[in-house]
């Protein structure tokens, strides 16, 4: 295992390289078009004068979109920057390598087209408004049109719940925010395995999940669907009860917290077999491990820092640890969803992404990997079998 | 020269053709990797952990984005689909395979890698009020960030002055309504060298304009901030005059029809030296073509049916004539002009388009046919030298 020191600096050899990649290309995506024009009996196909018998077609049966147009291959990933990765609110620009990548990702793993969209709401509404929120959701549903599907990105909680449902309720593609439903199946997936390699049942497990932002609360949805009954979410000032103001808070200790504990991580963590860490950088120890149950689970998925480092877990006991990145074993990443959901809900004309989609694309994940070990409790990204797996239930 | 009959059924044919093709490609461009991500090497530097770094870097300071993101590669072609083609308010969808076509061409002509967008605004607000208009112009400025330039394309007039306007004082990128400036620099060019042909001097010449839109406009601005001090521009009602509501017409009469002449497009012709037709299809017959002075130049640019077909202006006279279409000689279309417009703006870091690089690029494409005539006086638009020498004058 490596010593801190080695780790700082692979750390810092990492951000160095990003930083030189990046400058070298000067953006991760490139706009191809899909047929050569050569000449101009080309032209007059794909631009006038043959292109306005297309654009007649499709304005008077819109349908046919999907048809003629790219509309039934294209994603937009829109983020207002607003919570972008763990690194918080950095703004529009500040979130556009993530959302650069994120497209990059969906081609090489499923071969969905994704164009990037950051928004700069600041000119028109103020920050941290109800008409912020309007104008967010006003923005995109204006921008739809072209789009087969929208991949809603790093849109801070809790006005993401009230977006991404209202513009659901509004459109007739497949909307998601990946923050939320994306980390959700993965983190399905991931624990389906995990308890099968520390033979625990999920549904009477201690489940622990420290964060009540956007993927916190999609996981304790998905999980409690899939069955799960003993579950305690934290926020900053500790476990979730019914006296808590904000209605996702409100909603979530519905079916959360049924002994009414009260505490911080450590009282949560006491016997606990599970600990699914969506919250932010080092903010547990070694010690707060060392106060779970035997054959514990860590998952530490914080972006780019983890709750806890790998090591610091393994020395509290911890039997199986996940991290969100890729440069540790077991990465609990939303890379293994989203490509494979999206391909799926363009391909068979998915137009709302349902919790009985998530369920059966977590299970399809888990399913890759039939004999999962503490170190392999997901299959690789890389895997060609994921996206296609997880296409083939979103239907 | 082919017989009506025969030009009809090649319409038909180019229709039916561009259709099929639009059908088997399902969208004209595709969003691909910059670079191959193979393995979790290469996945910690373009996605998680090592993007962190990237975005904190750009948003920290947003200058660099240009380096470190496609913003600096990257133009949005954005439409409302108000005035799509010649075919009028067909709305976004209709809109989409026209920006697709303009996406491929950027690609093709200039290499700039640029994303369709279409917009319904419907849902938020009224068709035709300001409040369309203002939510148009705060919708573009919320989606920029990502962008290098911005061609706007088939707004209709008159709302699109003021949209362009707004976009460009509020904006740090190029900003360019193409169907307004992207049209006028090819006119110019083409007129440049046309006048050569015949022998006429452009700053005497009588011109008419037929169409006070977006293109009719911006190519009388430009004419005039070339030298031209004989210039009528007609709408629907005729011959415009300072009698004009509309404050775009009232701009056009303080610089054209000096004499205040009154009347139609039979009038405005009688002993002009160059039509220019940037209104609608079949406006103009070979009669009205008739009245004009001897060597008369005539460019029917409405898209994708001219407002005289060239074998009729031809009967009526014309020495030379030109179109907006690929399939007749003089094709006197935007794509000479907006791809080297973005490129050149985009490498050389131009924040606005001013009225001296239009001239400039207009010249510039002139120079490209050294010696003109009457079926060459632009240059072919696969010509490479094009966009290059285009691109090289906006700085």
């Amino acid at each position: 295992m490596k010593k801190p020191f080695d780790k700082l600096r692979s750390r810092n050899d990492t951000a160095a390289k990003a930083l030189a990649l990046h400058k070298k290309l000067g953006g991760k995506i490139r706009i191809t078009p899909a047929m050569p024009v050569r000449n101009r009996a080309d032209l007059s196909l794909v631009y006038t004068p043959g292109v306005a018998a297309v654009s007649m077609r499709v304005a008077k049966n819109p349908k046919e979109a999907r048809v003629y147009t790219g509309k039934g291959r294209m994603v937009a990933v829109i983020s207002d920057g607003s919570a972008v990765l763990g690194l918080g609110n950095i703004g529009a620009l500040g979130a556009l390598p993530v959302m650069e990548g994120k497209c990059a990702l969906f081609k090489t793993f499923a071969g969905v087209d994704a164009i990037p969209l950051v928004l700069d709401l600041s000119t028109s509404v103020k920050a941290g408004t109800q008409a912020e929120i309007d104008f967010l959701v006003e923005t995109i549903l204006a921008v739809a049109p072209a789009f087969g599907g929208i991949n809603l990105e790093d849109i801070a909680a809790p006005k993401c719940f009230e977006i991404e449902r209202r513009i659901i309720e509004a459109l007739d593609i497949p909307v998601m925010h990946d923050d939320q439903h994306g980390t959700a199946i993965v983190v399905l997936a991931a624990l389906t395995n995990a308890c099968k390699v520390v033979k625990k049942d999920m549904r009477s497990a201690r489940i622990v999940i420290s964060g009540a932002g956007a993927a916190g609360a999609a996981v304790a949805h998905l999980l409690h669907a899939a069955g799960a009954r003993n579950i305690l979410v934290l926020d900053r000032k500790g476990i979730i009860d019914s006296t808590r103001k904000a209605p996702h808070k409100k909603e979530l200790a519905k079916f959360t917290n049924k002994k009414l504990e009260k505490g911080g991580l450590r009282e949560a963590l006491q016997n606990a077999d599970v600990f699914l860490g969506v919250s932010g950088p080092k903010i547990a120890t070694t010690e707060d491990i060392q106060v779970m149950a035997p054959r514990a689970i860590v998952f530490a998925m914080a972006n780019p820092t983890p709750e806890i480092m790998p090591d610091e877990a393994k020395e509290g006991g911890a039997m199986i640890i996940g991290t969100g990145r890729s440069d540790f074993p077991n990465q609990i990443n939303n890379s293994l969803a989203f490509p494979g959901v999206f391909r799926g809900a363009l391909d068979n004309r998915v137009t709302k992404i349902t919790m009985a989609m998530k369920l059966k694309a977590a299970k399809a994940i888990a399913a890759l990997v039939p004999k999962p070990t503490s170190n392999k409790i997901v299959p690789d990204m890389f895997d060609k079998r994921v996206a296609k797996a997880v296409a083939q239930v979103i239907r």
